[in-house]
């Protein structure tokens, strides 16, 4: 395996692949890109341009440019010189397999390979993969280029030494590597997302709140608490001084209460228009770029704190 | 009903009411409090002392006084010259109906009452009362007198006008009243974060992570989101320029998927060690109190933060 990645190629520039590429450029990296939709070069660069002031003020690397990033017309000669390459095609299963048997072909034996995938198990895409080994799923969250979370994932056939080195870059990078234990639909973060989110949905979907309601349900409790603390270290401090323990006691019992659906409503055309006019109709005149912006602003400053407070700076074990 | 409201009782001081009080004495209330445990006034006051210097951070009112609280020997006595009451008696449907007749009895016929139930429905809870039309459930979030979010719910016979005053209060006193138009078990924040932490439950039953990844997982990418959007106005923005219409038509079809359990996991000892075992040993030497206090400060700052950002405060039309 190549220890030392410093070339750097993002296949597909949608959301995520342009969030991948503003937080490698702004950590010194020379980045290739490919995507064939027209117009994605522009796009990009109009993205790389939107994040970088974030990326400023939360700190560029020495050689941090906008200027390192090369759009290439042919996924061979994008990823031909990388020492990491970024997947970021659409969701799907069959295109996802054939784009990264290409990368797979061209890429050098020993550069790493990573897909944002955010629900197919890495053994599936790795399958017909010539060197497999150096294969994983690398999930970011969006705000790619100021979230930390990436989800590292490994396959059947995936060298434990790759996904090593894939925690020593993404480290590397500000972000905070979350190595997955064994493969799941959906990795971890997403399955935690999506249990609240169908919940959402249905509570939306019987008329008992909007999603504007929802999304003040979350905020002003749970929301401000999860910046900091997860949802168990969050119990843990409701239990008193008992903690989990005492929370377990109380609130045990509701786990076999009706608080929650089991199943996800059906998404007909009217719980699609409902969920879509409520955000609209609760963003008003704000476009999702000006919303963007004022996250982008907030993020900073909320990263900044999180770093102040979170209880691991205080523990030596702490390892992510 | 008694549009100014002066005094306040609290009727029991665990977490919760405890919560209650200190957010009620910082706002330049008297309160009245009862509680026939051993040790109640002692803990109560300890509780109000710790949670006095980010009281003062956040803003004292004019009469706001730490001595303005009274614990009282008999429960009618607590309630019989108090505007508003609230009741926090441990989760049992018998014992709050019982607790809250007395209440009913006592208090005088224009004042208020609220029960801090995280599930039980209104209409349950007043089924028995003299003069119901006073009643609403006032769900509040640990901790109580730093989280703003305050689930308002009417019951079948609760008088309209009663939940507007109750909305008007809250506000008054720095929180964020959502009123719930339906009643519905768990209200509407607990059915989202229970959803969330069954399948956390499942994930570490499985092996899948331990509950310190699980608050990883949440911290480092959903919730440093959450804090200033809910899960709708997130994902409207991971829907790039065209929102949550281009990100339902990404990731609709993952609700098909089988991302999420659709049953609670049987809360068994095994689990029940593992889960508290992993919280424990995550807080390492910090104590509950430790980590409250660090988690206070962060939350002052937090908050002034969320205000400073929120889009909300950017629109007219905002209403919470």
């Amino acid at each position: 395996m190549n220890e030392s990645i410093k070339k750097v190629a993002v296949i597909g520039t949608g959301v995520i692949g342009n969030g991948w590429i503003a937080r490698f450029l702004s950590q010194g990296y020379e980045v290739t890109a490919f995507d064939p939709a027209a117009g994605a070069e522009e796009r990009t660069r109009l993205a790389v341009n939107h994040a970088w002031p974030s990326l400023e003020e939360r700190g560029l690397a020495a050689n941090a440019s906008k200027d390192r990033l090369f759009f290439k017309d042919d996924l061979a000669e994008a990823v031909s010189g990388a020492d990491y390459i970024q997947e970021n095609v659409p969701e799907r299963e069959e295109l996802k397999k054939s784009v990264l048997h290409t990368i797979d072909q061209h890429a050098r034996m020993d550069a790493l390979i990573g897909s944002s995938t955010s629900g197919i198990k890495p053994s599936i895409l790795q399958s017909d993969m010539i060197h497999p080994e150096r294969f994983f799923v690398a999930h970011p969250f969006n705000p790619v280029y100021l979230l930390p979370l990436v989800e590292v994932v490994g396959g059947e056939q995936t060298n434990k030494k790759a996904l090593e080195q894939a925690g020593r870059f993404f480290s590397s990078i500000d972000m905070k590597p979350l190595t997955i234990h064994k493969e799941i639909d959906g990795h971890v973060a997403d399955r935690l997302m999506e249990a609240l989110w169908r919940e959402a949905l249905h509570l939306v979907n019987d008329g008992i709140a909007t999603t504007e309601e929802v999304d003040k349900a979350i905020i002003y409790g749970a929301g401000l608490r999860w910046a900091q603390m997860g949802p168990f270290l969050t119990f843990h401090l409701a239990g008193g001084e008992q903690g989990m323990r005492h929370m377990l006691e109380q609130f045990g019992p509701a786990l076999k209460l009706p608080w929650t659906k089991l199943k996800a409503p059906e998404l007909t055309e009217e719980l699609k228009e409902r969920v879509i006019s409520g955000c609209e109709e609760y963003a008003g005149d704000q476009s999702v770029s000006d919303l963007e912006a004022k996250r982008n602003e907030f993020l900073v400053k909320l990263l900044a704190l999180v770093e102040e407070y979170w209880p691991e700076e205080s523990q030596a074990k702490a390892n992510i």
